[in-house]
């Protein structure tokens, strides 16, 4: 396992070409895998930095067995660009709208981790409860105005926009007895959020048993310990260097 | 770990042969074993494809350690075609039960799934509070009529009538203080609705114990959604291919 | 992985000699810490059989270490009978003064599994709430007589015998604050009995959190399925097959 | 994994001279990343036995990926003395202020382990509810007085001596929802506070849930309990034996 270590100034945050852009998608399924945020279902994209209009995106394989033939190329209506037979996504519409809505954002989480799900069933509001968790210190609000006939996915170009204005300027929206979407700047801070997301919700929880209301961080805490905590660049690099290590020690084809 | 990756266009879901019913068994063995929903106990049974009044499962074995030379040819009351000294397990009786009475129906588990117990020992019924758990959506009854003397086991040719009664029209039906069994359409959708099953009822728990009546998903709306979400052809084919992925990954003896 | 299959028929549950004892010794420490019954502390032992007043027992080392090099013979007041300088556990005078008192029984576990321990400190007593807990179905008294000075510790030939005189006729016993002991026929028993006590516990608090009084198995029913369920013959040797093919798989030196 | 059998006699707690110092505290690194205590962030500290007013740290990385090439010396104000350009953590300063603090102290943990943070919300202490948790039975306050614009990290010196005053004679302290500072004699009887204070919350947070006030250790009985049960010297070479041996086994370049 001995590591070539990559630091905050080795490594490469912003991909420039759409190929480093794979190569980082690739390692961020593996990653949301690996570190148990996603299964078999949800799906992470990234932004074409060639081609600012359209989004990478894995075809429709669990994200623990994406590889770099596995990416598709993606118009913000969800028509897939690259030559294939392979199938998309059925959800690829969320990752289109969001991607289109949010011009200043590069990256979009689908999931569904089960420790966020509660929150979407209750009346009850994610809000940050630990430093790691104070990048939705905006708030997050939950969704609930499905397609009456599209079972509670998201597939209608028209349902995407209306995902879309309800995330609004926030970073995360919940889907009701779904799961939650998540946008970023790139795929690290996404990998980011949508681990701590996880690790704030199960705190929470815990301290909503324990005891009566829990000291929430405030927003105005909660704004600076997002930038200082977790998306300055040194814990950006610190933190994707670490999953990086993690699958290329679990996953043998990803050394 | 450069996996052979297979399709919704590739993968095989519906057995044809008993050679390839007996193969997909295992898997779906391995699969349980590996996702921790069985551990020593609890089985799997899929109908023989050359013979729709027998099935097949494994001898006395754990799920995790299965392999083609375990499995046994089993008629529905019980007793064991193939030749051999080998034995099968007690409760095969649920399996031969469950798809005599549901003969649209071609595989079955029983298992004991910690998540699930405490809603057979309570007055609170599992409903599905996420669309990955929908296909619950016409009710999980309680079974608790069980034969004096067994144990609370199922062994006994009437029983296993009372069984098949009880669980009637649904997939799921809990069994008090013990575990639950589920009836599928073939053995990848057998394997989801475990593992789905497990996950609806943890975040059932957790919505329960942090909110009120957590808002749980119609029975209309459900059924669309375990047909998009989670039976449907294209979901299918990646949860089986996913798991098996992992078992390969994990399981040298399988790769 | 491809694995030896032993049966109800092959596999040896009784040692007859020193050296088998010895040999399942080591696996029955092995399988605990592998399926995360014990960490670094915690214990058990077996009855010699070729000397029924003394027992043998890893020396101060943690179960996943152990080796047939690490086991000691010791007898009921905890004097080391093998030449040697390794040190013994401190706590060793439990397993003494139960097999002494417990001339029926062969086999002692000692450990402090987390599910296990706020039972100890609360005044909601273990009860079976699901038929693989059932061999509890006598009860779990709660030990609460320390000795002032030994810091929760059981290091005194008479607290031994209180532990002895406390657990009485029943199978296993709480220790407050600490952990619990359990007593079996045989080390596949034990081993059989640490796992589902750990696994009762954890789905009798469950139900006790999401429910109001959970629908506990009667002393009458229990008695029947303990030995049906889990300590026949057959689910003897299955449990203990499945168990040691995972410390085979995980472990490569005992494979 | 037959692994070189280290004893209480043979395993060296008290590092004499740098090297032996920067060889533990990798290993400390590497355990608690392997325990599941540390992620990417937190981080662990010894004292320089070749200066006492300097300690020895990881650079910025993850406790996972350490190696004795990225341990900084580095003095309490928080100044880098190896000459490197290497990155420290930002939060070194509560290494240096709590062993400037606490001279008979060598060592320190910053983390945010899941199971404490929220008891540091809630009005609710962390006490010891079971024996290896007795070593916090002087009490565990929680810090709340942030420096405003730091975003709740800890990083001017000034802040640093309030989290020293803050701390006190006690062992152990909890940030406001953040995570918890440990200070102890020793590598290995930090690396065991961190792991059973961690424990101790996890019980102690089952046990609030299911019963009433929970009947804790009282001070007097737990002072006793953590010399024989945690801090000795027989259960600290088992303990760190222990886990030694398991990140040998999981961590090929530790072998």
């Amino acid at each position: 396992m001995k590591k070539k270590i990559e630091t905050a100034e080795t490594i490469k945050i912003i991909p420039e070409t759409t190929e480093e852009a794979i190569q980082q998608l690739v390692m961020a399924n593996r990653i949301l895998a690996n570190e148990g945020v996603l299964d078999t279902f949800g799906h992470v994209s990234v932004r074409n930095p060639e081609n600012r209009k359209t989004f990478l995106q894995a075809r429709s394989i669990s994200p623990y067995e994406v590889t770099e033939e596995d990416i598709l190329e993606i118009d913000f209506d969800g028509n897939v660009l690259t030559e294939t037979a392979m199938l998309p996504y059925g959800e690829r519409i969320i990752h289109g709208a969001l991607l289109n809505a949010r011009s200043e954002m590069n990256a979009v989480f689908h999931g569904h981790p089960a420790a966020v799900i509660p929150f979407s069933v209750t009346d009850i509001p994610i809000k940050p409860v630990m430093h790691l968790g104070s990048f939705i210190y905006q708030g997050v609000p939950v969704y609930d105005d499905y397609e009456p006939d599209d079972g509670m996915l998201i597939r209608k170009k028209s349902e995407g926009e209306r995902i879309a204005k309800h995330l609004g300027e926030h970073r995360v929206q919940l889907l009701r007895g779904h799961g939650c979407n998540i946008v970023a700047d790139h795929l690290p801070q996404l990998v980011a959020s949508a681990i701590y997301l996880r690790d704030n919700a199960t705190v929470q929880w815990q301290a909503l048993l324990v005891g009566k209301e829990p000291k929430y961080i405030s927003p105005e805490v909660a704004r600076v310990a997002m930038q200082m905590a977790l998306f300055g660049p040194m814990p950006t690099a610190r933190s994707w260097g670490y999953w990086v290590a993690r699958v290329k020690a679990n996953m043998p084809d990803m050394e």
